[in-house]
């Protein structure tokens, strides 16, 4: 889906200071001042874990610190494992925060609210441990802290979103594969923390502990992990639903990030984080219920996965007509087309879409964008900003 | 409704230029600096756009960052048109992102309640996708997300709040045609996408693909796009609802938005938004059973006429005893109060209200508003300012 | 109760400099910078308008930006008034804010839940137009945009905070009278609109035009204006709740302003209507039960009065056992003994509390009191402050 | 548990200013500046006081800001009591006023929702006042406005947090006991005042003013001052929900406090306090059900001891399998392995982590540890960092 070829030449592992810091994720006045930069040539990176890096697809310096990069412990073991996989640490303890916070919100709600057992009379109130609010709470401030952890590694949280970076940001390609590995595994591993806390309440939600079942059974836990289709939608709106939704995420994220937008960018402070706090919250508040809002790939893949490992059976992959697979490609296509509508109706900065027939001469010339690629580049560098 | 003939001698095409950039939308520090100035000095937006963006009523020149400005695709036609619709297309996807959110939290809480149907036994504690109170957080985010992705427009997002800048706040009456257009548009086109995410909900709700109706009918879904009143409400208090609601919105409007005022403009932050959240959070928590809290012309006869157009009847119209003109009219009226209270009593700025009269003068005598125009331009040009 | 006789030699009229800018209210960058002094010096309000706030126990320059002093308008009759009168309007349209939303919150909960009648089954979810939590953030949001509102006040928006920072934080005495009249009558007029605004829907509720009941009565909308106790509270229990809530008010927000408490004043921003938000929200769900958190006897008796006047009759006083007098004597209760708290075992500035016997001393010498203050005037007068 | 046995020798009270300001609670901007080093400085803490401090294992000069350090109200007694225990009075007062709201919140959840009693029905709605979402609130805003309370101290609020600072971040270990002693106390006093507050209310509920009972007894109110399991859970399952809740909380907690690490620390503002307060709102709302959450010592210890104080008896101890341990012990054990977590995967600064064995040399061999410390002093003496 995202093959890296158009780009490999300019990017392999022999020139990877070839593009620019991840300063997107700076605030304007740390541009300002330059200090990222220093920090990079600050920067002692040993040449063997540069290798490794790139190797990766990451850049060749870690982003660390100058002050923490001049410790002495950077000769441990360890220490050098953890400057290797920076980036993917970042990505994988921020999803894993994220998808802590989402399916525990949910496992909370679902599974304290069982009517008819002594789980919801020991509430205060007598209700339940949570209604449907607390879910939109839960994904909402999962991002929220999420992206607070994560900071280091550009806190993408998403397959899709870094998809659409590398597509519309100039993000490298080569980024993708790592960043993707490390935000599935999230997912995957807190999923199963979560089952490992809820087992009890799963059990007696279920009935035993050997029953694990997927909805539309009456006692369906699986909807914990991941999202299953309300069973009203036909397929093409089980599409349209995760499909929009992703739209407007990418939407709002672009516009979030944008320096030249006065809405966001001006002003100081970082705004960002709780930002996608409203943005996650309104998505579960206003499209969450048709198809439970996934629009992430790794948010869904994740946990589906360990559901079946845990022995949820063949079901959570066929229910709702083999519904599966929308949470994995929707998000993708969704957060394109946010995108194409952001860099196409309001962004005037640097993307594929300024460019001759809205960036899709790029698709039948791909040698124009490797290209501009590079004359980018040299632009950058004459200007002395790192690359 | 707000013919702008007093003002037209002085602000038509052939002067541009003549009126001050939006800089109320910046932050102190931003003006202190004059970065925002500096941009617009460096801009090089052609003569040919320039005159478009005139006849349309814009400032001739497009708000864009500098840096963006030098970018090369300028000579590209589509980002010549985005240069030339840059407010509009701000407003448009603002009101946009804010009805999505708006309506969508309608919908979701009225189609996931439906008493008896399976729709709301999936719900993770069996009481629905939400309750009322989710409607408060979508509007609340939706506008404040909207004011993200609008920030080079200035953001009004509302026909009354663009009338009363207009009025109050010296922006000139020939931006009010275009900005209309585009909110009325953003609003429209997102109800439409609203309907498409949750067609087959509605399906489920009314009973069948050929109901559409109207409240008070008892599987009415037409109240996920517009507003309709409560049954005991007789016509002044229809009117007197939206009105006051809509004083309240203008009036802690300018209060956020007063430079003057040590309550919001000190300090530093852009906390505009957030405060917006909760400004239109509490008009829903506190103001919006009786009619709804449409406050604006274009979240609520954009989506009326979206709705009217999908076959809901002609009972959009006269329902509640063809209330529709209430939300297309009171905004309008309660704006100018709300404007009215705040420079009448708090403001100490710039306002007709503080000119002879409080204002009304100028009612009688439009010449002396005119004159008092040109001064004010002429005193702005002797100190330097770009006007 | 709050008698200023042992101040009145030192601050009458004759010297209505002899004081501090209220710089409490300023970040401490905009101190350091001391822009706000320079404001002063460049004011130019006329010795007229200086000798009427002076009377009215105000200083004698108004708190107005000096861009805005400049403005040809002063020798308006209008302008003038706002001049002299600008802290009490600013108090007034505070709490007319925070008793809107407030009050408003109470009134659409309350009127739209009523079991058995048509207007809880107009709601989405048919559950009415919020629960109890909407209160919470009727409230919590109304003193924050109220704060918003009334930035150059001083945002009190409260007799007994006012009290307080009489009593601890050097704020003259002889400011009392007005910002209590000020704030009582914003009290008394939101409730009126809110009267208004609800008129249909207190009707329905209470079975017909002529009927207006308070609690305990089944139909009672009295609980829209004013508090009313639980019946299951002794006198003491009435007390201590108002007194308890009272005292954490107090106590937090001379811990927001506290510019030596690197809690809330270090890192910028002004987080201080926002802390407030989560401060208000706080005592309504968990000290908002027993009797409704008045905790400010301008939110309370002004709406109690206007019930009074619209028809309540008279158990808006009986009822609860005469319980109206609470909620006008515990906050100043309650106030003085949080500030006391903050200030014995917190604050290491200037309090009357970190004066010989814990300030008691000044309360049998108020000779040394006057003395005390003398010295302090001369002090700052030494540094350049202005006084 | 904590026996600072291995630090003993180096931190001594005759070496009291033997360690770097608590600067990890600046902003980075005041790093910078360093006006906190100048505050040190300038101090005038007298020889006696400082002995004192260092002997209670404080730093021997009090964090004061020195306009206030100067004031002539240090020769007064109890303003010298005040700075000998500075740091213990902001923990006591920081959790005071966290278990005020928190055991509020329940309290009023709890209480005012007893089906077929008098207690609901009066409730704006008729549903009580509050639900399950107003504890997450509680507990949520309590921290925050606590964090604001407690900022002269570190705003730790938690021994396990003190914990995990003395283990990761060179808090030194003779601070522990006194900031215990301060934090239990804070929770202690605090639920004696819900108590008093709400003895009316707990007589209702129980039945009577002579019962008093622990869950799962049918009317039991012990649940408003500390945490009870679910009945469902076995021994292992109510560690591992504390122990997961505080594994978060720290991981979290450290990387909002990392100065490295993009997401929390750029950017400006003080951030910390709102991104508690949505911390621990998610802990309530995704790990708040099985056992409540306590994660915390002092907030539930505390109330539990002023429970058994207030006649609740012994099952207040033996309640679900004497499980009154698991919150005193899973919250340390949490702690320190979210920090393991984060130091060991994320954090690049120094740490015992970041050393040989990740650190685990140092428990065989206490002189190394001891003796990096001594060089770590050096280092920063070179630098002209105050130690």
């Amino acid at each position: 889906m995202e093959a890296p070829s158009a780009t490999k030449e300019t990017n392999g592992p022999t020139n990877g200071q070839a593009h620019p810091p991840p300063d997107m994720y700076l605030q304007p006045t740390q541009r300002a001042t330059g200090n990222f930069t220093e920090e990079l040539e600050g920067q002692k990176t040993s040449e063997n874990i540069s290798g490794i890096r790139s190797a990766l697809g990451l850049h060749s310096n870690a982003p660390i610190a100058e002050e923490h990069d001049l410790a002495e412990h950077q000769d441990l073991m360890w220490s050098r494992v953890k400057l290797a996989l920076r980036e993917p640490l970042a990505e994988f303890f921020g999803v894993f925060i994220l998808v802590l916070f989402g399916d525990g919100s949910v496992a909370q709600v679902l599974l304290s609210n069982k009517a008819g057992t002594s789980t919801q009379t020991t509430a205060p109130g007598g209700s339940g441990f949570g209604a449907y609010q607390s879910i939109s709470w839960g994904w909402g401030l999962g991002v929220m802290l999420g992206i607070y952890v994560a900071g280091d590694s550009g806190a993408y949280l998403n397959p899709a979103i870094t998809f659409a970076n590398c597509y519309y940001r100039q993000l490298p390609w080569r980024r993708f594969p790592m960043y993707f590995l490390a935000q599935f595994l999230g997912g995957f591993v807190a999923a199963g923390v979560i089952y490992a806390n809820y087992v009890n309440a799963i059990n007696a939600y279920e009935g035993g502990p050997g029953l694990r079942t997927v909805p539309p059974a009456p006692n369906a836990t699986a909807g914990v992990f991941c999202t299953y289709p309300q069973p009203f939608l036909t397929k093409t709106s089980q599409f349209f639903s995760e499909f929009i939704a992703s739209t407007i995420l990418m939407f709002v994220i672009f516009a979030l990030k944008d320096e030249s937008n006065n809405g966001a960018s001006k002003g100081g402070g970082n705004w960002f984080p709780l930002g996608l706090f409203f943005l996650i919250f309104g998505l579960g508040a206003c499209f969450g219920w048709e198809t439970g809002y996934a629009i992430n790939f790794a948010r869904d893949f994740g946990p589906r996965l360990m559901s079946f490992a845990l022995g949820y059976g063949h079901e959570v992959w066929s229910a709702g007509g083999y519904y599966f697979w929308i949470p994995m490609v929707a998000p993708f296509c969704g957060c394109w087309f946010g995108g194409l509508l952001y860099d196409g109706f309001i962004y005037t900065g640097e993307s594929p879409v300024n460019t001759p027939w809205l960036g899709l001469k790029y698709l039948i010339r791909p040698d124009l964008a490797v290209k501009a690629r590079i004359e980018r580049r040299r632009r950058l560098e004459a200007q002395g900003t790192p690359v």
